[in-house]
């Protein structure tokens, strides 16, 4: 997969037939010097004038044949920069969520560390990086996920917590939406709820991301103006289209979203085993609704180790791809396909720098996976993948004592460890909550060594988690990122630019440099050509109607709730779902001040 | 100089006299077609013959010069990408010492703030950035500037602390070497001191680089073993070419380094009068040695309010580019000038947001002067600007208290600060030293105020000043960074990966994407089509006959001395040239643990 170094955009030598010399002697020819030549008797001179004029013509032609193969061919290495594709394409958008460009050293360094490679041994995303994105919302320097994707969907900068919605709290069409009505199929695939703020801007509109509910509706199509956007969706978030009249479910009410999206022909999975029987995407029929988590699909380090319970990253895009490619095979039209590596995130916020590697290198894979599927496939395609912001304040450098700092860090303290600190706290609250409890620091000692490969825990580490299990995430986060020395600022997201990569840049020419996030969404819609402006307007029109009238006889937009006056939205509940009971227990971290 | 947002590499429209019209327009020339028509009498047949024949040849020959001057256009919009380029040219390469990615999003944003901009609104680097570049040494995942400008001088990996010496201890010749040379004209331009770390490399080979002193004598070219490669010089650094004897040395032994440098012609200049003198390079006579400063020029932030005592590095480039250019107006060859933005490390050291930004800002007005430059240039140029690494795990975004941020950091703090903490540090440790010193209290409540805009410190913040000047400049800078909502993880550098960027994407196109730095040092290299492999054999023949021989009879090798087993080799020990007595002082920060 790994090209060795070279330009992304190699050199065109430059061609011989168009040089200084054929041109001359192109000059030549059209100056009619031979005409000048003393000639023979007139059929003589005919004859040769003929077969002057004739070879004139003909080297002439000849030439013109191969400049415009050479230009044609020049032009199609270019790609179509500048200027929109024609024809049938693919074009596969993918988010790493909360990834910063130190996720990439992080993470490459912990490869290169723990597989034995050489300093210049790169990730498949490394190869291809061509750009940076910028991230501020209109709400704040700092964007959540929903601003963030939203300008990606809609190509327009918004609020923190909005989902496709823009600071008037009107809908704007999203790239998807306006793909599905020029005749492109469309899928997203999550490792995290398939309502959660990144995949519900692609196919959902409401005020606040918090109302997941509303968005498991509208994603089915059951109360979207559009009807049906979407013909594959697979990730987590099962219990947000469960009535809670039913074990699993989250919901507030008792709509029972699954068996809306059945009558709405959609075949429903819930299980790895009925992923399995996809056979990664040749027995796939469409529209496709696979929920295969309750919440959040477990952070790869952890689903590795029950990769009989849950399909990876990787295995969810391939379905994908090979599913929309096939129901694609007969139409004039592609697929869109939004995959998102959603985790790295929720790794970011948890500051737990052991569930980021492995969810960067989930990402990697699924990366390699894309980038293999549009290297075989008939169909022309692109793939653009960039992040919406990023988490934690990642550095890879952590000065610990008042000392001046050595210039290292330890990706090997990484490599002895195999759980994330949310695994270690679910578990630790379950022993808490069913088991003969015994002694306690016996217990954390052996699940440092075991989880974390830390065996020279401190005994003021060990009795500040016998005593406070209600930070325990974060003790544990913080004992091995002390370890491996990788420091962070912040349990939420910050300002710093990401980076965009491509599987084409001459097809993403335009998306090299360093750019706003809105205009990675208007790359989206560009090389679609689709309109998404005309998607808004039927948005507007047909959403009206969808209106509803609530128990005390208010009108209840379809947009959902409006939020309150200095209402924070950017999605911190979310915390809730990543980390399991965490928020129940969670009174704070030991973070300083 | 900012154009509206487009792609770096613009886009071809496809050309009309290519398409498919055409070709089977030529197509059906080509076959004779109109040979089979009825034809007329043999004369008239002839005559229509001859017509034919004739429009058919010229209009293939127009076609033909159309393509290629098409072709020509297209291939040298394309630059010479991949193929090195030829005649005469000059090469300026830029380095933002220590600016990470995201020194990049806090800056931006403070300027957008500061002078109202709106929030699409970019700094001039952001509209040139092309890539990244992998920083690691040999001895460590986490750079020092040693190692990391060694990758760009000789492009090799060696050291933490090594002046282009590699890992064994042997020198390897740099770019700057290999264009003087060449026949090329050379220089340095810094805001620290001449002989630090990023400009040694290009100049000077030594073992460690603490020898500032053996550095300097090389940077003369007095004891080097190709003598004086150097043609101009402008930045810090004066103490190490004074003899100790003087006031405002810095030196270990008594060798006047500007008497030396006097003697092999070059031209001293050591104020801010000499340098006005120099009429932004229109009245430089070279070989031009310009030590402006004791140790480092201050800050930018401080610099402005004394701009009558030290110029700025925009001022110090343009200079240079003037010089450089004029002495190399009737040459074949052109000149390569490094120039380093060297204080952005330093304000990452000190964890000083304030300064920070405005040093990012002084480089991004140098980073234009130098754009300006080579548009207006009559000879082609290209300028290449990237970082060694990045320094104080720098965050836009930080958690300070144990409730979940929120998603914010504010440059409003930095907009209202007009001092460097190292500034406000030397006005406190003055005031320690020689005032009435009175109420402490009220002249640290006054000095926030005035110096960081602070109005609402707490009585601990004041507290913990007054008893503890010793870690006063970490205190200050914490002061303005909580605030301000900035995070730091560490005083010393980290492992980001740093942006790349160009003044022409085209010629410096193989830099597009994610490199490790060392190709960074072959971009340069083979643009300017020197041997860096000569050099090197150069260094090692003749180096061996500038050994010496000690008080003790021992040889010591011009390299100078071999670090002890476990020396620390990183730099630390610049902190003492940065902030003033700042190490005598030292004891330690209040970061954790």
């Amino acid at each position: 997969m790994a090209p060795p170094q070279e330009p992304l955009l190699s050199g065109r030598p430059s061609s011989d037939v168009s040089n200084d010399n054929n041109l001359a002697e192109e000059d030549a020819l059209l100056t009619g010097e031979r005409q000048q030549r003393p000639s023979g008797p007139p059929s003589r001179w005919q004859r040769w004038k003929d077969i002057g004029l004739f070879a004139w013509a003909l080297v002439a032609t000849a030439v013109v044949i191969i400049l415009a193969v050479v230009y044609q061919k020049q032009n199609s290495e270019n790609g179509s920069s500048g200027s929109n594709p024609t024809g049938k394409r693919n074009l596969i958008f993918m988010v790493s969520d909360g990834m910063g460009p130190t996720s990439l050293s992080m993470t490459r360094s912990y490869r290169q560390f723990e597989a034995g490679l050489p300093y210049d041994s790169k990730l498949t995303l490394d190869w291809h990086m061509i750009g940076q994105s910028r991230t501020r919302s209109t709400s704040s320097l700092v964007t959540d996920s929903a601003a963030g994707a939203t300008a990606f969907s809609c190509g327009k900068k918004s609020y923190n917590g909005a989902i496709s919605v823009l600071d008037d709290h009107t809908p704007c069409g999203t790239v998807l939406e306006a793909a599905k009505k020029a005749g492109y199929m469309t899928g997203l695939v999550v490792t995290t709820r398939i309502t959660d703020a990144t995949p519900a801007c692609f196919a959902a509109h409401v005020n606040m991301r918090s109302e997941e509910d509303r968005i498991a509706e509208q994603m089915v199509g059951a109360i979207h103006p559009l009807g049906r956007v979407l013909d594959l969706m697979i990730g987590g978030g099962r219990c947000h289209f469960l009535p809670n009249t039913t074990d699993g479910s989250c919901r507030a009410d008792d709509t029972d979203v699954v068996a809306l999206s059945k009558k709405d022909g959609w075949n429903y999975i819930d299980t790895r085993k009925d992923f399995d029987g996809l056979k990664l995407g040749s027995e796939v029929e469409l529209p496709l609704l696979g929920l295969v988590a309750d919440h959040d699909i477990p952070y790869e380090v952890d689903r590795a180790q029950e990769n009989e319970n849950y399909p990876s990253l990787d295995e969810m895009a391939r379905t994908a791809m090979k599913a929309l490619s096939a129901a694609t095979k007969n139409s004039d039209k592609g697929f869109f396909l939004m995959i998102e590596g959603s985790r790295i995130d929720h790794a970011g916020h948890a500051n737990d720098p052991v569930a980021q590697v492995h969810e960067v290198l989930a990402y990697d894979q699924a990366f390699s996976s894309v980038l293999e599927f549009l290297e075989k496939d008939d169909v022309p395609g692109v793939m653009v993948s960039t992040s919406d912001h990023e988490t934690g304040g990642l550095a890879a450098a952590r000065q610990l004592t008042a000392a001046y700092p050595e210039y290292l860090w330890f990706p090997g303290v990484l490599a002895n460890a195999s759980r994330s600190s949310a695994w270690l706290t679910e578990q630790y609250y379950t022993h808490l909550d069913h088991a003969a409890k015994g002694d306690m620091s016996a217990y954390i000692k052996k699940q440092l060594k075991t989880g974390l490969g830390v065996e020279d825990a401190s005994d003021d580490e060990i009795k500040k988690l016998v005593d406070n299990p209600e930070t325990a995430a974060y003790q544990f986060a913080d004992i091995i990122s002390r370890r491996a020395q990788t420091g962070w600022s912040t349990h939420g997201h910050s300002a710093a630019d990401v980076n965009i990569y491509t599987s084409d840049p001459h097809a993403a020419a335009p998306l090299i440099g360093n750019h706003e996030n809105t205009y990675v969404g208007e790359f989206l819609r560009n090389y679609l050509s689709v309109d998404v402006e005309s998607i808004t307007q039927e948005l507007k029109d047909k959403g009206i109607k969808l209106n509803s009238v609530d128990a005390s006889g208010n009108e209840v937009s379809w947009l959902g709730k409006m939020p309150e006056k200095d209402e924070r939205l950017d999605g911190q509940d979310h915390l809730q779902h990543y980390d399991g009971n965490f928020k129940k227990r969670h009174v704070g971290c030991d973070c300083g001040l």
